[in-house]
């Protein structure tokens, strides 16, 4: 359970657009204007809520935030911006603000036309019935392929005040380069502005929800926002404004970790998945190679494939580390299955045991540590093995 | 049954390096020196042979080719070296020509040395026990997850005197970016050189092999040879030396016919394969922005797993096109799943039949069209759908 965070208030209900029996549109309201930043999916087919919110996310200020389940409003044309505007709307007029301060996320299938009709007659009512103690209920809204909820919370300390910041996320697609959609939206009550939200955000998305959800910037909807309702801590704490201000410093040790637990949920409800997969490439020419590699050892099937029948297969991922296309001498390749080095100088460690890799294989997370002794460039991605379960979940997802 | 090619004699053996009860040794042998041209993986990590076959290649003469199944002979350090020159060393004493004439290619499983002994015994007698109607035999000895051999066959006339050109291949894993290994060698009876061999072979991979096996110039073995015995033809026709010569056309025109033919073959054995799906990207940018885009979508495990669940499923493709990073104008976009237009400037075509989606998806062979009505750029790649099998011969492949 998450405790409140002063500020926001959180609703869910049936709205009965794709899943029965089930709450799958949700909003967020700041009775007070929050500060809001925010990143989103480079797709170049972006969903229309994406476009929306990328319009007015530089403005920096949230009265409500409007999610639903189930349908992505993407690939939609002139209906799907016509549905976010209406949503908008709705949702402006239950809250009282301007449009521009109005925040939308959908998810689901793409390329049916969202009838919002259905939900816009609800906003007023979820907005008014909202309340701060119903951060579990939202968090469960948001859901599609996920089979569980995903929520994180933090508390930290600036001289003696004390403040909070929760989050949620949704995702269960992280399997594939492709992923359905990754949504995550974090609240802090500490008095900060946008700008600095921004700065941070942008710093640590990397580390986090783009180390795990590996080509996650590609789907049509990915989206995080972060919001700072700034009612947290006594009536004479100053704002914070500049990115060097000292007093920033626990707050985005505390968002980055937050950011790690809730990206780290969304892989390990990886759809099918039965084991997490810590990838750390080391010795690079630099990070972005390093980074380039450890994602072509994650995207590999085959090498999803053989850690879901847990066989210590390291010759796929010297393959991955050659079709990664960049600087790799097979012959100072070392490579580590857990604490088992499978191999060394471009061959099969000496010392190889097979019951040693196999014992780490049968382990519910497993890392994989790859030196290429070139340089110090390094990089740490996570995902998830690759089951019959995938299969399952997405060869009838539409239907 | 293929014909046999003059000057190419043909043997394979159990050598019981993997594989129990079935060849998985083979050879070629050219009596007279043939012309030799050849492409190979881009892969960092290229295996041992790969590497001993670049080295040769460019002197464009071959007297025998060795191929083993069972094991890639890839990252296997100073140990795989050394078994590939006992290799080439065993077969130039069986054929009695220089170490440089001798091509190799080994496939299957990664990073276990290979254990040349057993078969470098083999080769003398298998190079004498070699016949010219044997291909059948040899496509078969280069197998691994294979579930049938890859043969075919053309012939053609120049000015009256008719010539012949046999391919095999082998290669499975295609289903996935980072297939196993796909191997072909093709051989002709034409006095052509190697040059020109060279010329058509690099020119004709790219909508052929490399169009199917998405990314598979990344693998650590991918190898493609044509061979010339030069042995066709009367005793007066004049070797064709010049890639400008008039009648190297018909040649070309059936090389690219054959090279087409065994690349599909490939693909329709893809691993766990039950649908084969042809892409076709108009209308980008230029032919490399569509080759990309059609890339994207034939990687796509959530577009080969929607194929495989038979759910037209046209969002996901409109995802892998935002997902590739070339320009794409979301409200221009069509895409046709076989005839039934699903999508129009953007959203779901007006006249959408979910009917006649749905009779397409069950077709075996499914074609996805898109067109960016951009510019001029096209390209089409071939792929597989992405089955439980799959996951089932993936998991387990090693052990």
């Amino acid at each position: 359970m998450l405790p409140p965070v002063t500020g926001v208030r959180l609703a869910a209900v049936e709205a009965g657009l794709k899943y029965k029996g089930r709450r799958d549109l949700s909003i967020m309201v700041f009775d007070q204007p929050a500060q809001v930043a925010g990143v989103f999916t480079r797709s170049k087919c972006a969903s229309a809520p994406v476009d929306w919110c990328r319009t007015h996310i530089s403005k920096g200020v949230a009265r409500a935030m409007v999610v639903n389940a189930g349908n992505a409003n993407a690939f939609t044309g002139q209906k799907g911006v016509s549905a976010v505007e209406k949503t908008a709307s709705a949702a402006a007029n239950a809250v009282g603000c301007p449009l521009d301060q109005v925040f939308l996320a959908s998810t689901g299938v793409i390329g049916e036309p969202l009838d919002v009709a259905r939900f816009c007659d609800l906003l007023g009512e979820l907005a008014k019935t909202a309340v701060e103690d119903n951060w579990a209920a939202m968090a469960d809204a948001i859901m599609t392929t996920d089979t569980y909820a995903k929520l994180a919370t933090r508390s930290f300390d600036i001289k003696g005040d004390t403040f909070t910041i929760n989050g949620i996320a949704k995702g269960s697609g992280m399997i594939a380069p492709d992923m359905a959609t990754m949504l995550s939206f974090i609240v802090t009550d500490l008095p900060v502005s946008a700008e600095c939200l921004q700065s941070l955000l942008s710093k640590y998305v990397k580390t986090t929800y783009n180390a795990v959800t590996v080509d996650s910037d590609t789907s049509t909807s990915d989206t995080v926002l972060v919001f700072a309702t700034g009612c947290g801590g006594p009536g004479d704490f100053l704002p914070i404004f500049d990115v060097s201000d000292p007093r920033l410093e626990v707050f985005s040790e505390h968002l980055a970790d937050l950011m790690q637990d809730l990206a780290l949920q969304i892989v390990r409800d990886g759809e099918g998945a039965s084991k997490l997969i810590k990838i750390t490439v080391e010795g690079a020419r630099n990070d972005v190679a390093a980074a380039t590699i450890a994602k072509s050892i994650a995207n590999s099937p085959l090498v999803k494939t053989a850690i879901a029948g847990e066989d210590a297969n390291w010759g796929r991922v010297v393959m991955a580390i050659g079709k990664a296309g960049e600087e790799a001498d097979r012959d100072r390749l070392s490579i580590w299955f857990g604490d088992v080095r499978v191999a060394l100088d471009g061959a099969r460690d000496p010392g190889y045991s097979e019951d040693g890799a196999m014992a780490v294989m049968k382990k519910q997370e497993i890392e994989i540590r790859v030196d290429l002794d070139l340089d110090q460039g390094s990089a740490t991605v996570w995902t998830c093995d690759l089951t019959h379960d995938y299969i399952a979940i997405n060869a009838d997802y539409r239907s």
